[in-house]
């Protein structure tokens, strides 16, 4: 059985815990508390040395972190990473965009809203967070307005690397109230066989 | 025949220059000068509506954007592209590391350094960029250590993602010399059958 390291509250964590439920897949569950500076101990470093969580461990000790490579690994095979090489293609194309254009403003800004305190100073961050976060929103909102998901063969890791962040980007400041297509787009993934909600 | 939309300069699109050479794949370049907003004009943005280079185009006009996935697309079922899945997890591992850990502080150091006048006041940015990108090193340096390439499996399209910009960390203001293991990988990158090196 694997073991996922991971906080409940992060998004990229959760991309695993809705993977692993609609694979049926058990796993065990260990959670790191990054707010007080678990993944930057010797232990979790001696297995990631990034710091960072999600981390998959297999059952002999392999190690796999960033969220988006283990969602790869442990779709491999399934309906959930399309065999078609271009909607694989495209796949990833969502999954880079997410990482890159989408998730260090989203999640950062649900970072810092959610977790710090009202008069930190990161929160002079929030406007070009926000700015940049709804630049990613209006891309995906254009790509849905005539799709259904992201990639053309249906449901796959895009959808889920991408609902994580996004489903609950009001908690970073974000209204998502003109992004029509993208708010259908959040119930159809919630409608999904097998969907979990995100715990914390 | 693909074209790729691309800056020479920009390490993201060399990825793609490098791939094409080491499959000996003839393909079409369309220079897009970024620096002069070619990329969020109308018609560059009906190809890629987030505005960036590089992007493949296919024949029949389908389009393909994020150098990562454009690597996975154009080597699959090449020696570039391990079959086994724990090396293609890891080989995806390293990729989303570069786009998220690496090229956020390196690429963009870079750019500020070499492309924004010396007095620009995104040059503020540059000690927490390279606070950063000196993480990002650090970790490769580790990983190196006792290894040949980032897979276990040898050369692949995680070793092309990760030279792309640490090749020209000097022009960032990275002093790559105490990286031992690291500048040896690029050593060794550089010696690989069909490298290219860079041209701007």
């Amino acid at each position: 059985m694997h073991t996922v390291y991971g906080m409940s509250a992060s998004g990229n964590c959760y991309k695993l815990q809705l993977l692993l439920a609609q694979l049926g897949q058990p796993y065990a569950w260990v959670e790191v508390d990054i707010l007080n500076g678990e993944s930057r101990q010797a232990e979790f470093l001696a297995k990631n040395p990034n710091g960072r969580v999600p981390l998959l461990e297999l059952e002999d000790g392999r190690c796999l972190p960033e969220s988006n490579a283990i969602l790869c690994y442990l779709a491999e095979g399934s309906d959930y990473s399309p065999s078609d090489p271009w909607h694989r293609a495209q796949m990833l194309q969502w999954m880079f965009f997410e990482q890159y254009s989408h998730e260090p403003y989203i999640a950062v800004a649900r970072f810092i809203s959610r977790f710090l305190p009202a008069d930190h100073p990161r929160r002079a961050e929030l406007p070009r967070l926000l700015e940049h976060g709804h630049q990613a929103l209006a891309v995906m909102e254009q790509h849905l307005a005539d799709r259904i998901f992201f990639a053309d063969s249906g449901y796959s890791l895009a959808d889920i690397a991408l609902f994580a962040y996004t489903q609950n980007a009001h908690e970073a400041g974000f209204d998502l109230s003109a992004y029509r297509a993208l708010r259908s787009w959040l119930d159809r993934v919630r409608s999904q066989p097998g969907f979990v909600a995100q715990q914390a």
